[in-house]
């Protein structure tokens, strides 16, 4: 009986029309806590907004309520539902004190979107499947700037103390200038007092430009491979497929030709 | 009879000759209104220009009256002549009270030369070609846009409301970045009251590059498939091709020694 | 007889050693040109750099009459001839007043390295070969460019006179956009008059970038296609060639068996 | 008798225990070379830090020691131990006087991760695999950025002399240049009083932005080349290779066919 229920409520919660309301009701979602960043609109229909928060907040829970009732365990299988979970979760923590800051992240549902449209969701999924790809240049990358915020902050904490003052100080300037912004600025300011500072500067910038394009390649590479490469090959995979119909069928035809002159010969 | 006329006004506006007189007159156009920014061309020959400007428009609609005629209905169904339409369009509108900002529009009309020279139509049409394969991360990096405008006016707004005070400054704020200008005084002036501020701002970058270099990559991708790989596949296909006709030869020629003997074996 | 000379002359020249003398030369100019850079140095030495820059410009003129003399008008056929040849002919143009300027450019010698080193020589030959690809898209580039530039001008002109005063100073403005330098302070300057400017600025970057994607993506296309795809299909290419022998081979193989069944029919 | 233990002295280093012991080394010396960054943990824990990075040199001169005495000569011939050799020599260096800089590249032992992970000497090495490719764009490169500067410094050193007023100052304001970063301050600064410098500005921008463009794609190619088209041409090669087997059992056959009709025809 139990599992009568679980079937029709996985029924349920699976039809188009449910997820269109769900769709609904994350982009009212959105837009309200979007309204909420107006001061005259929180003046004005700030009680509203609140409402609405509230009640999407239920409709939510009730709905992964829903799919843990129809799915049992196995809802927990698919890290998209974790993903969903998380969000909710975040939507029930007290908001008060140390934890303001979590009343900024209620917009997080706002992404529950890719998790419910499937055209969305492919496009998270194949952005995912290029990471392993990336996993040892991204090591490798964050070695480097360990390495070089390491001597920045050695060489340069007395000469510019609020880019190079501490190791977290450096990191931050050195992820501004591996973005590419301001860096002159910086530089122009350590080199009036230690000249030579631009050897760190240029060998940095070179080494971690390259270290970038070599990330920016593997993503490159992991997608040519799955798109275009893949077409090609299942082409040329049909061509072979074709190419040896073709030729069990000669060889058969050859084979049998074979049988038949030696009965011939048989009779001779 | 009017089927006629029809046939020879298209006949008409399709001969090369008419076509190069529209690219000269568009170009003519095109150079007038880049002298009309000069206060002292307009002090000195302003009359001039505007009797050319308005020449033009009468040129213009004369030649999509033409056209109109020519083709009738199906004018409307090539979506350059819409975009010829538009343009045009926007010239015969008043250029008076709020409406003046239509005066500057009317360079615009130097973009028909995309829809007169055939080899601007073929680049335009292959960049519109990319543009579904871009559809879904755009939205994706859309909706990345929004939540992180969101959270960043919730979280700074009074921290630096020049930059975060409402949620259209604060989108602002962050194409700025995603573009890698000038985003570490914004996160310099945030960080000075808000420590932790930096997490907001390397998670946003890291993430929106992402998206820039994914979006991009749909581009390239694309590029390859419709040029690189069309050729390549094109030459593979004709190979296969090649292959089957020879192997159908041997078949065939394998096919007639088995009749031969068959015919044999029944003679002995 | 004079033939013979040519001949001889044309042998010295292409001689390596030659080559590498003129290698040698075109560097030491290289260095002394940029030793003049330094006013100590050209107080110091001064005497000696002109002493050998001098002596560099009969050397190079010599070349070039030898070369002249050896190979007769065929000696302009050969673009990288006419280079060097521009190239010398700036160093005999008087320097003085209004020309000044080219006492700067006489450092463009350097560049002879190009055309005398064979490596460098196929590089710059590769560049330009991308370049036929690139030029509708560059076409349409500056359409967009000056478009933008007479709207640009005719709107903010006298909010922001110091970058969109005239039509040249537009252009500068939106060249720098371009290359995503600066924009915000620009952007910024002009919303606050006109706040819709916005639309403008992110439409230009929006439209410019995805131009300049497209330029680059052009290149990739062109590169990939001469260095990759080529080798792939000269290597489809040879398969296909020992398929084609393979498959006739097999046929004469049929049809010698095909003629020995008519034969033995012939005698049963 | 030596032979054998330098055998077992190979076999011990060898060990994964060893490697992931001297992993933990270079993380803990990475990390307590960090430490030593901040002004507070060496006034609280100073000696500790220095004991152990005391202990840690004398633990990698002891591994050296270990691997030389098991490699011999050999050991030289593998460049990732010359790396390490160089690193660990970095350590053994006075660090007072002039060589104070070479305390802040202690750091650079945190680099050997890079030689004992082979995941991350892999990705090195791929790295270092495509640097050929690039020599001769970089050359091309750096001859252009060494003409641009001479010509720079010989026209501006009087305008800006803070920018352009030595040649190892203008190199440096044209790297700057290169990586897009506050061109427009420098440019402005020069039109000011040389309204044609624009041309330099924008002529250098367009070069070397190209130029920067080919390195990359040089990059690109070379990884495409080796991941992408490998795999595409393997599985050709495979296709091809079977397609032979299949044509070598056809013509087998069907001479096997021909001998028994010559075998036929001798008995008629």
């Amino acid at each position: 009986m139990i599992t009568d229920h679980r079937a029709s409520v996985r029924e349920f919660v699976e039809r188009p029309g449910f997820q269109q309301a769900i769709i609904a009701v994350i982009m009212l979602n959105a837009v309200t806590l979007g309204l909420e960043t107006s001061q005259s609109m929180v003046a004005g229909i700030g009680g509203l907004l609140h409402v609405i928060d509230r009640t999407v907040v239920v409709i939510f829970v009730a709905e992964l309520a829903l799919r843990l009732y129809g799915y049992g365990w196995r809802f927990f299988r698919d890290p998209w539902n974790l993903f969903d979970f998380a969000i909710v979760g975040i939507a029930l923590l007290p908001v008060t004190g140390e934890f303001a800051v979590l009343r900024a992240l209620r917009i997080l549902r706002a992404l529950r979107l890719i998790s419910v449209v499937p055209s969305m969701r492919r496009v998270v999924g194949g952005l995912l499947a290029a990471m392993p790809g990336m996993a040892s240049i991204a090591a490798l990358l964050s070695l480097i700037l360990y390495v070089a915020a390491v001597i920045g902050t050695k060489l340069f904490w007395q000469i510019a103390p609020e880019h190079f003052g501490t190791l977290a100080r450096t990191l931050f300037t050195l992820f501004q200038t591996m973005t590419g912004e301001g860096w002159p600025d910086v530089a122009r300011a350590v080199m009036a007092e230690a000249p030579l500072a631009w050897i760190f500067f240029v060998v940095y910038i070179l080494v971690s430009s390259f270290m970038v394009l070599n990330l920016f390649i593997a993503v490159v590479v992991s997608a040519m491979e799955g798109q275009v490469m893949a077409e090609t090959r299942a082409e040329e995979a049909a061509h072979a497929a074709e190419e040896q119909v073709a030729n069990r069928q000669i060889l058969a035809e050859v084979q049998a030709l074979r049988a038949e002159l030696a009965d011939l010969k048989a009779r001779v």
